[in-house]
């Protein structure tokens, strides 16, 4: 049975982790990967901060902040103002039970642990089924040329707030990585039922995935269909500076250039509803569906209609 | 005039911050140096944890927790909460707000600064008048030599709640410590008022400022007379392991015993008003005071005996 069958998804933060915990929530546990982006990740106030890794797990885990769309729920913000008084760094903002992931996971990078180990260990005690893969347990690093010259990830993207205009990307630290072991492996899985690019920004989520050495050839020769959904609708990200950027890297803003992004190892693409024109003209297969995850429930059907795609493309 | 004149006092955590706190709020502002203990300093969550430090930065600052008598007033503990749920170490508590001291410190201290140049930048941005100085840039770490075997200090003191029999202690890292220039700078001044050794554990709070080389002779050449204030009332420490100490060492667990370990450097001893009998045969000048400080108003009560004492007894 397809449902029985291993998934592999490949995601960032917020945007992608909606579809992950809609795919999380409708598949039986642990057939489902989740592989993330890992070129946000920095060190700040001399501990490492994996953003999306951390969505992730927060989201899986019900752990995630509903209000403000990143971070944790319940959260407090002591730790922040007692920082500010003693004259810390204060632009990114860290909620005192985030900081928590922080610390441990800090400790344990410095004690020899591998970042993989770690968030797996995470990802269990917080009760979630699925696994959860960093790309690689090397060092990727989204660097941004702009009109500002290159800036680091967090420098452009909370520093800066998207403000600087991109010209590129770099991956720092990509041509030496390594993919994870796990990572490969589900991709040649002849068992896998699909991997699912999820709407995330292809730039800065998905690239930094790719560029890993192994991943995007691995993609290419994956037996299972490859499904990516589009973050673009109707002409516009659902959330941030996806369309800003493919303007400034002067792209079409729309659904049909984030599927020629991926164009080598696409084999379906999932459009909104409202951009059926846009994507008219795409040399692959394309599924329309209401793409705009506002509610739980949305996630669910979303998920739904992606591996309801991929059973009916088997390759 | 005496009042302008500086006053140099050695503390540990809780109990000798109260009097320190009575000396900043009577003598005029930056004539207070406060040197304290750092032998109870460990890396832990790899952070560099500073607790007498930091008793005596939120005590002066009017940051103290009044209730708990340690960390700091108005404190979350959010990250302890999330750090328990991913399996992190939670026999040490660091509540929210404690947490950015250390983080700050330890970027800090990683990026090159030294311990007592952070302080003093925390101390000044906390709005301290008073110079608040480690007894040393250098590490020094008491250890303890017990039934269970040696001990890091907050493995006996917090892990094990000061249960193991003390047999002797170790100050790791003392013989190669320098003390900070500031501390013997003060000791030599010729304008000193005096030294005050505060109500601290002279084992384990004191004992380790005096473990650094040079200290010891320094307050034995020193001109301003040299006070210290019981730490046992009646027999009984006022707080902590001091009175249990004594007793594992075999020592008599009173007041003239604290004045006999201090006895090659210490000009006048206070004892509180109970101990007369106790102190009677010390060969050293001794006056009685009410030394249980439980308001604020009984700090700046014993902050003014001392430095009248002190002031009578000018050598």
């Amino acid at each position: 049975m397809s449902a029985s069958r291993p998934v592999l998804a490949l995601s960032g933060g917020v945007g992608g982790a909606k579809l992950a915990l809609g795919l999380y929530r409708v598949l039986p546990a642990d057939t489902l990967t989740i592989v993330a982006n890992i070129g946000d990740d920095f060190e700040h106030l001399g501990l490492t901060v994996c953003p999306d890794l951390d969505t992730l797990l927060y989201t899986l885990s019900g752990e995630a902040n509903p209000e403000l769309g990143w971070g944790r729920r319940d959260e407090t913000w002591t730790f922040m103002a007692a920082l500010e008084k003693l004259g810390g760094e204060s632009w990114f903002r860290l909620g005192d039970g985030d900081l928590a992931t922080h610390v441990a996971r800090t400790r344990r990078l410095t004690a020899g642990e591998s970042l993989s180990a770690i968030m797996d260990d995470f990802r269990q005690r917080l009760g979630i089924a699925a696994r959860l893969l960093p790309a690689s347990d090397d060092k990727v690093r989204t660097r941004l040329d702009t009109d500002r010259g290159w800036l680091d990830f967090q420098d452009y993207f909370v520093r800066l707030r998207c403000e600087p205009v991109v010209h590129g990307f770099e991956f720092a630290g990509s041509e030496t990585a390594r993919p994870h072991p796990g990572f490969l492996a589900a991709v040649a899985d002849p068992k896998l039922r699909a991997v699912i690019i999820c709407p995330s920004n292809p730039f800065i989520s998905i690239d930094p995935i790719l560029a890993v050495p192994g991943v995007r050839q691995a993609l290419r020769a994956c037996h299972a269909p490859v499904i990516a959904v589009s973050p673009i609708i109707g002409g516009r990200a659902v959330k941030g500076p996806t369309a800003k950027m493919m303007k400034e890297l002067g792209l079409p803003v729309d659904a049909a250039a984030v599927a020629q992004h991926y164009r080598d190892f696409l084999d379906i693409y999932i459009a909104d509803e409202t951009d059926r024109d846009v994507v008219a003209g795409l040399d692959l297969p394309v599924e329309l569906a209401p793409t705009l995850m506002v509610i739980a429930e949305d996630r669910e059907i979303l998920a739904r209609v992606v591996l309801a795609a991929a059973d009916r493309a088997r390759k």
